[in-house]
């Protein structure tokens, strides 16, 4: 099995999953939306567009934009885009976990799939 | 929150989600491929294309076609896709159930979002 792809869905268009997660992931690695969206072989203006849905859809902002000197700024997590991280990733773990020890049927498929 | 949306992920195209599950119970409950693909608003072809990816992906059968008298025959599901439904859905509910109670950053989102 390669793993599972879970997303929390709040509504038609709010969602949060593997995406936005991986994302946030890499913006807080580079330090930069445009770096975090060359990596995921992403347009500027999707992964913006990612962001912007993220932002409506928790309380407070997950990233914060800093004025750059040269060109474009760079971009950092807030504490709460941290949080969001490590929560989905423990979460999804914790599905992991549960989906191997407790559910057989669901993973015992054709042997060449099994890894 | 309207829920959780999970696939196992086997491979690129070999995957089990909310959408082939949910399949398979329209065909346990109407006895047939044609209705239960009307159900969903899908094709023939498509509800068939699933349940050919589903019956490549697990060592036996999920269900099984009757050959019918007048028309079309009708399909059961036999005890191996019944056991798949039933660990997908308690699987999920393990999830929902871990999420609500151990992930509260990942649900407290914007107010006319939380139900």
């Amino acid at each position: 099995m390669q793993g599972l792809h879970i997303e929390i869905v709040f509504g038609k268009d709010e969602r949060i999953g593997p995406g936005k997660v991986r994302l946030l992931e890499l913006i807080a690695e580079k330090g930069s939306i445009t770096e975090a969206a060359q990596a995921m072989s992403m347009s500027y203006r999707k992964a913006w567009l990612l962001l912007d849905a993220i932002d409506k859809l928790f309380p407070a902002p997950l990233i914060e934009k800093r004025v750059g000197g040269h060109g474009k700024g760079g971009a950092t997590l807030t504490p709460l885009g941290r949080e969001v991280i490590r929560q989905y990733r423990a979460f999804e773990g914790k599905c992991q976990k549960a989906l191997t020890s407790d559910y057989p049927v669901l993973t015992d498929v054709q042997p060449d799939l099994r890894d």
